[in-house]
């Protein structure tokens, strides 16, 4: 890793030593809080960062996780939840199957609706443990922390910030109501910015940019009604009256991970910051087991599949179905996969419990990458170069796989639909059509020619508010306009209405002038019309 | 200076290949077209940087000027110019008297567009002459570069771009017309963001709000006034129909000079890369003669005194006026003045024709710095931590010197009305009122506490529109809409046509029903009636 504050030779001493003090006298202590599942995957490695450069963190997490795991590297302060390990797993489990199982169109709706209540719900939960967690919450203000770093989707998190009096950083792909925009107040034209489940792209027909705008409205209602409870209770425990986009609002720095190799190009705020790639780090060399299997490919190479850390499981009938697929292609398949083997694999198809990803996409010989489409894997897709066959399960999956498949460099498939013979398909096209080799190599040089790695950029701006006790003058002045105020709506209509009394002043002076005008003339008409009698 | 490609531990061996492959079978061409006078000196330093890592520069430029010379660092091409270095001088001459000649409001407002007239019929004479030197011209055309660095001022040098089909790299503090946030759609809310000219910050009352989008109105209208005729000449060269708006929106990337420190906070487009800061290098040690005035400054220490470039000679009385002033203070004062002295100069001010101003602001001893506001004083200013007396001219020096008063670290005073007592006051608040030194360091350290400094970050991002011919990712979708379409006026007319036809339907459907159910009881009543009869 590159030490920050590159370039320290232009600064003066004075700033040098100011630097060179704070972080001797205090390595800066830092409160974490982050979402159990493949959202702390992502953080985790920034925290062993914050680690490493000296920080003392504190995770405050609930006692019962999928993920979340007492470290060396931090101190786990845990906060009771009325739910078990067990529990959790059946969860997961449950929701591995779900998608996978055919639905007719309305129920999957319904279903995606139920499911994210469902989450909300969960986090409302732990949310109330939380905050009513008096010890915790005394022990956390005793700490003296110097920020709060956490994931936005648990709006609990800045609650705490705000109870404990600290700025606070996030880390984020979005929020799926795009509320991360409305909150830095950061615009967001539904013309050419596609929402979250729409699955459009920048270039929208008319009808697409129709449902963009009602979709977005949508999105921002439902998120009204999700995060109505979490405010009443944060309300509650802060004694203050205020809003969920208020709260977010406080942010000082917002943490996303992504960049525009893969996102739409947009208008960002000063304190939003792209880390896209935060967590594609250096290639490890492989063990001796994916060395050897690896190496056995031969010259048609290897395929990576993995479902992401929340699907390990899947119905054993569209197991069958990858089996088959995989049994008509040349190159070998290492899948991740726990549950129960399928029993028409094909030899070249090896499941493994857990797999290094990254390091296999690194190797030269990985030819495609099947993947759900989680941020995570496909910024490993993308660092590593490797086209990929997309199956979305939920979540910003889709929108992910849209935004490869539109660069040419992957092909999605409806995992519920799809046929041995489509995924089969699909692996050929992306392995033996050069396009999307050279197109995903294309994103990955622009992804990788950056000044400096994303991992380092979130390190900075999280230890710049530790430093500077947060980042006021990113703050825009559009915090303190009222919605009509922000759009000069108040300006406009006066205008207009200034412009219409003059016009109206005008008018009436034309016609008392033309009046007179005439009267004069009718009066001398009149009186020449009385001499001329 | 640092290497580039930091971190470059993180990328793969395939990319590390590529780009010393590109560093080293070509170290890369670069076209420079600039603008005279304090615009080319910042541009300057970083065409030197970009020759020290190896890449071979040309610079076109008039064969007339007055700061660009030739250099063993760069190629000069020059084309032919109707004017003489003498005409150029006495110009220079001409502006130092003009602005401290005191008129009447309206004679300034009228004189102050003549100005912007005036240099605009400048760049576009010089325009002419360059885009009708063929012989120029074929060579360009000839020499295979790989990207064009301009500023965005001198619209000609996109024309050049167009015609070589080369990629663009704009360096600039702005158009006064905020043209640039136009041409890369880029949000630009009246609401926050003041205009140029203005004087506004970015927290304004109701009267300001309205004040500002007259103005933005205003400047978007005379900027499309003043450069009609460049369009014109363009179209010519180009042979095809373009507007200045489309020429600047082909810029793959905007390198703007300033950050959040010293600017107020706004939205950004992905291609707008912030270098304020980007002249402000390393303290170099101060000559013998320099070092020895300012050891015997004493515990007071010194005031560095400059107004730029462009102005080094002002009217005896203005003149006489400052010195009278520097006589009060017990600073030693360091001017640089080519003119006459002032007879009544006091021992403690040191007449200078030339002054290693970022060395001076450097030393411990510097305790306030007197300057017109120019972006690239005021960021040694910043990075130095100096507070400033602000003594602006013309152009966005106006604007900048609010953005330092409004943060506290600096004192404004109108050049044209301001006495020696003034000058003597503001000078001793600066220095001894302890807030403006806190907040300049503030200032300071916010500005200084950057991931990579900003000469390094224009370096990249040059070398990156070079390496991959321009970033076209980076370009949103917003440019292929019209303005109908950007701000969704099509769609919301539409959605509304469909609520008030649905509405009318509705209300017709309501009517034919009563009249149904009437009618009905109306006859209902009367068979009954009938029937009771």
């Amino acid at each position: 890793m590159v030490s920050l504050f590159q370039g320290v030779h232009h600064l003066p001493i004075w700033l040098l030593l100011f630097m060179s003090f704070w972080s001797l006298s205090e390595e800066g202590k830092l409160l974490v809080i982050p979402v159990d599942g493949s959202h702390w995957l992502s953080m985790h490695s920034l925290v062993l960062q914050l680690q490493q450069r000296g920080h003392h963190i504190v995770v405050a997490a609930p006692e019962v996780s999928a993920l979340i795991e007492p470290s060396e590297h931090y101190t786990l302060k845990t906060y009771f939840v009325p739910y078990t390990k067990e529990y959790l797993e059946a969860e997961f489990r449950r929701l591995g199957h779900q998608v996978f199982t055919p639905r007719p169109f309305l129920e999957r709706v319904t279903q995606t609706f139920a499911r994210i209540g469902n989450i909300t719900t969960f986090l409302l939960n732990s949310c109330k443990q939380l905050l009513s967690n008096k010890e915790l919450i005394i022990s956390l203000k005793e700490s003296a922390f110097d920020a709060v770093l956490m994931d936005p989707i648990f709006l609990c998190g800045q609650a705490v910030a705000e109870y404990l009096s600290l700025p606070s950083i996030y880390f984020s792909r979005g929020i799926p109501c795009g509320l991360e925009f409305q909150a830095a107040r950061c615009p967001n034209p539904p013309s050419y910015i596609p929402r979250f489940f729409t699955h459009y792209t920048d270039h929208m027909t008319f009808p697409q940019r129709m449902w963009n705008i009602i979709v977005s409205s949508a999105l921002s209602w439902s998120c009204s009604l999700l995060y109505s409870s979490h405010e009443d209770l944060i309300r509650d425990f802060l004694q203050q009256d205020v809003t969920m986009t208020e709260l977010l609002s406080h942010a000082s720095i917002w943490l996303l991970k992504y960049d525009f190799a893969f996102e739409y190009p947009r208008p960002v705020m000063p304190n939003i910051v792209l880390i896209g790639g935060v967590t594609c780090g250096q290639q490890k060399p492989l063990s001796q087991e994916f060395e050897s299997i690896v190496n056995a490919s031969g010259e048609h190479g290897f395929v990576v599949f993995s479902l992401g850390s929340m699907v390990s499981e899947i119905p054993m009938k569209k197991a069958q179905q990858f089996a088959e697929a995989f049994g008509t292609i040349p190159q070998t398949i290492l899948w991740r996969y726990t549950g129960q083997p399928p029993p028409n694999l094909a030899n070249n198809t090896k499941l493994i419990k857990w797999l290094p990803q990254n390091d296999l996409l690194a190797h030269p010989k990985a030819r495609a990458f099947i993947t759900h489409g989680g941020s995570h894997g496909i910024y490993e897709g993308i660092c590593n170069g490797v086209p990929m066959v997309l199956m979305p399960l939920f979540g910003d999956q889709m929108d992910n796989a849209k935004r490869i498949e539109s660069r040419g460099a992957g092909v999605t498939l409806n995992v519920l639909d799809m046929t041995s013979k489509d995924l089969s398909a699909a692996l050929n096209t992306v392995i033996y059509d050069k396009s999307y080799k050279e197109n995903i190599m294309r994103l990955s040089a622009l992804h990788l020619d950056r000044p400096i790695h994303p991992l380092d950029l979130a390190v900075h701006w999280i230890e710049f508010v530790m430093r500077h006790k947060g980042a006021p003058h990113l703050r825009p002045a559009a915090h303190d306009l009222n919605w009509i105020q922000y759009h000069s709506l108040d300006v406009i209509a006066f205008l207009l209405a200034v412009v219409l009394v003059a016009m109206f002043i005008s008018w009436k002076c034309c016609l008392f002038c033309c009046r007179k005008c005439f009267c004069k003339k009718g009066r001398v008409s009149k009186s020449s019309k009385t001499k001329a009698q």
